[in-house]
């Protein structure tokens, strides 16, 4: 019985040897499913560094809007400008934070017109976790983002009526347009309503943040007239702008907060869509600036540096709509043309007296349709009607409600200062100071 | 015996099948174990690109307070305040690379309310892995970080005593200011000193930067009297900044560096956290802004823009001591609040003949006191007293020391600069060249 | 046989574990391998984000650029020079998408001198994934990175010759100094080609970057002769710039941009290296100013805050060879001569007269040289024979190359605008507008 009795004690080894290997196993795999979860913690991690540093660069686009618009605005009125330009993005986020991030993202049951989510913002109770937003950020970094959007398209309504436009009305305009008209019109694509439904697309917003806030801008202008003495006997005038730096500064501002814009329209810090956006967006800026330096040299006959940088600014809005859909090499074709567009653009604006101080309904409204029409054109797997719909619906809308605003605003409170006002400036009226005051005894 | 025989070779093969299986089983632990630590790894390259981030972010704030003092200063005294504002950074990364952060951060043995970790900086062995800092950043990046605040309160100091300080007096106030006595009262609560142990809070500096900073403006301004020609028969006499667009543009970039100011705060990237910081940051930043528009609209009976961009500092100032442990509806509050008391204490100031030339006092004394007292108030899990106590343990060594330091260099070097002097401007006398040429022939 | 009959019922239980145990650990195995492949996906987001951040931080120092310029520069020339500085980095980043980055990255076979990968980019294969240049970047954040760099070495010169330089011939020269002469030099070193083999080590571009602008700089400025009434009977006329303030907002921001320069020349986010290239880039930033500022008061018996300001820019430009290899205490010393440097090349170059606008040689071409040889003394495990070869092949040919396009340009287009054209200002006859229109009616 020896051979059995060394059976029985190998046997007796071997089931301790397997039992041990269980139990090794076991912890393992614990070891490995909490790997696992650390792991999307990390990712969660990065992706939301990313949308934060996206969100701050969007943030200083406000600092480049204003930048352009006192730049390009004249000395006079230079406080005024900058005063609704900081109040945009404060009344921007406040009103995001108490009505528009669940007026634009409301959660729709099935794609509608409408929804909303409730007043003010609670964090929900997986906002801060790897489930949100499958890991790409947190609930707070989401309407920080978000929020810092929705000032943008008030912001671009505020160049084009500058110099002339009553300050208190333009804030109540910009509580309504920021608090309500955005976001519902932003809710029918990414809040998943009906736009969406219809395959229409727009990445960073070309027609949702740019062209909203064009058709802003173009009924502004419409409600309130061109400045005293901008068309006088057929003639365009010119208006000096205060400052060509300021200017160049609030480009490269908003050159470089693009990068946010658009990077963060990702909505994660994925590496090969992030980077691919990023390409597009800078080349686009590039060809738009050539385009419109030398659309600008062919109407003008002169290097004119102010469409060189309508240029850049044109390209980068007809970039966003489709920024990660559109390949490198098409990014050039659709910045140059975007480029020479804002030149015949702004051309066209002044033959019909419309005046626009900052030719934001040129950057914004032209290049925002050309951007999202060009995603028909060349977007990879895209159609271009749905675009096309988008375009129109949102256009009527944006527009019939900025138009509906001001008339209001206009048969109440008024909307343009007195012809006394505007001749000696905003700033000596209702800022009690200058913008410059540079003088040496 | 063949019963045996096949009984012995299925034991043979059982046993080496738990053999291969034990093998496989510590290849696969030894995997696990990399992964681990390569997680560990992935987690702390994030966290510190965060950090290095937030510390780019802080550094551009000494340009925001270079253009806002610029701006809000005197057209004749523009190189003397950008000259100041240069160096103040260059001294504050450099006294506290040799001296400073060994001084904050000396690694207290018990809590105290000195120690001194050595002269200059070498990194510690496992200064650079994720054993240091849990994780959040390296050595060399807690450095930066440190260092890039510390200059910090050198430079609000600056824009107070703007206009007749002496250039001298200034650099070695602000050697000795960022040297020794910001880095010591830091010591206590951040190095883990006696306010510490305590339970004084303050996220990312309401008192220890701030007031800190505030306090040493006070002493300064008390020491060196107001402006010639600024209090003339009881009334307050204006004197225009240089370029409002300047100083608009230094308060955005503020704003912006804030985002690095309190999100790096967290000392890590982690999401909860600093998202629900950037949040708070933002909406104080703005409730700030109305503050300090409705209330500079009923105290001076205009737009002022002066009060609306320093009530986003005071809203950003406010919300620095409990950013992460007051909830984004109460941060509304703790902003407006703090807008608000940056217009009254301006007006208490002029009537105390306190001159602050872009009133430094008000927004980082008041507002740092305000908002270190409101964690105490609104914040999670925090009690009052310890509060109220830091303020006032911080308060009197920061006021107390700028004002020693202020009086001895008055009675040795020498404050302020000649009655000449200041009345032609600090930049033709001591730099030989004017802020601004803008001349056309 | 009960003993038999156990022991088969035991063998087969133990068979039956040990299959089972199989199972389990080839699919512990299967998840591990899941996990590591995510696990490098993550740090390769991770590392990404950190370089298109980089890649933001250097592209806002064109802001940089355009602001020392311009303020540096005088007020009747304020236009042209920003409208260089815009067009700069957009035909930068063109002719690098182009033609630069496969002819700065041709993929040499053996080390060599030229290589050429063919003209446009499109996405290799791998471009997107973690294999990829170690994981450490996609191919498309590869490219905008670079095409950053690439637009710095155009800008450098264009400070130098600003003024008087024909903006038509100034834009042939960048198209031809961008699109060809720097990729190619840069080829050598960072493209893996003949100097690389060498042992030439140039970590961010203090030779392959700054200095090859500033050869750029010296042949343009030779090549054009100074500005009118710069020398008049051997003394040097000071042209007063147009804006203090703007060229201290265009230091401070490529000191910034700096952060990315430097930082995103790891080419990871790896944090003990990332760190301390930040560390050291400040430290030199500071002593830098230090120099400057002393050599400044010492040369110039004033408080010269043109001196500092190129002093910062000194310290960076000296650093950027070695921010790796160089610890913080030398990285002191190497800031501190480069701006000691900064200030007696101005000296010497105004005794040639050679007239610089904004000080662009001194600053990238002798402290360029400085950098690149500090790294043969400081750095780790370096030697100085190559560095010094390295400083004389990248000059001779950047020099060479430079000298030749604008001699041929001045033999054809012509390189210089007319003399009424330069006493009344470039801005008024090519540009139609004023760069400041500060007037109160």
């Amino acid at each position: 019985m020896e051979m059995n009795d060394e059976l029985v004690t190998t046997g007796a080894e071997v089931t301790e040897a397997a039992i041990t290997n269980e139990a090794a196993i076991t912890a393992l795999a614990e070891q490995t499913a909490v790997l696992s979860t650390q792991l999307g913690e990390a990712v969660f991690t990065a992706n939301n560094i990313w949308m934060m540093l996206a969100t701050a660069l969007v943030f200083i686009m406000h600092l480049g809007f204003a930048g352009v618009e006192a730049g390009f605005g004249q000395a006079k009125n230079t406080v005024n400008i900058l005063f609704k330009n900081t109040l945009t993005p404060v009344i921007g986020i406040l009103t995001y934070f108490i009505v528009g991030f669940n007026l634009m993202y409301p959660g729709f049951t099935e794609p509608g017109w409408f929804a909303f989510g409730g007043f003010f913002l609670e964090l929900p109770e997986n906002g801060n976790t790897v489930d949100y937003a499958g890991g790409g950020y947190t609930y707070w970094t989401d309407f920080l983002f978000q929020a810092m959007f929705a000032a943008t398209a008030a912001t671009i309504v505020s160049g084009a009526v500058a110099e002339r436009i009553k300050i208190s009305s333009y804030l109540v305009f910009t509580l309504l347009f920021v608090g309500l008209v955005y976001p519902l019109i932003g809710s029918w694509k990414w809040g998943g309503g009906a736009l969406d439904a219809m395959g229409f697309y727009d990445f960073a917003g070309s027609t949702l943040v740019h062209s909203v806030g064009g058709w802003g801008a173009l009924a502004g202008i419409i409600v309130l007239g061109p400045r005293l003495g901008k068309y006088v006997d057929g003639k365009v005038v010119d208006k000096p702008g205060s400052s060509v730096p300021l200017a160049v500064i609030g480009v490269f501002l908003l050159w470089l907060g693009w990068f946010g814009f658009n990077g963060g329209s990702v909505l994660s810090g994925d590496p090969a869509l992030t980077s691919l956006v990023l390409v597009t967006t800078s080349l686009a800026a590039c060809t738009g600036a050539l385009g419109g330096f030398l659309a600008g040299y062919v109407v003008f006959k002169r290097l004119d540096l102010g469409m060189v940088l309508n240029g850049v600014l044109a390209g980068l809005v007809g970039i966003t709509a489709g920024a990660d859909v559109i390949s490198p090499a098409e990014s050039l074709l659709v910045g140059l043309i975007a480029g020479v567009l804002v030149v015949l653009s702004a051309v066209v604006l002044d033959r019909l007296r419309l005046d626009d101080v900052v030719g934001a309904v040129s950057v914004h409204l032209t290049c925002g349709i050309w951007g999202t029409l060009a995603v028909g054109i060349f977007g990879t797997g895209m159609a271009f009607m749905p675009q096309l719909y988008g375009v129109l619906i949102c256009g009527a809308t944006a527009f019939s409600a900025a138009f509906l605003i001001f008339t209001v605003l206009k048969a109440t409170m008024g909307i343009r200062v007195s012809a006394e006002h505007e001749a000696s400036g905003l700033d000596s009226q209702e800022h009690g100071i200058r913008g410059y005051t540079i003088t040496y005894e």
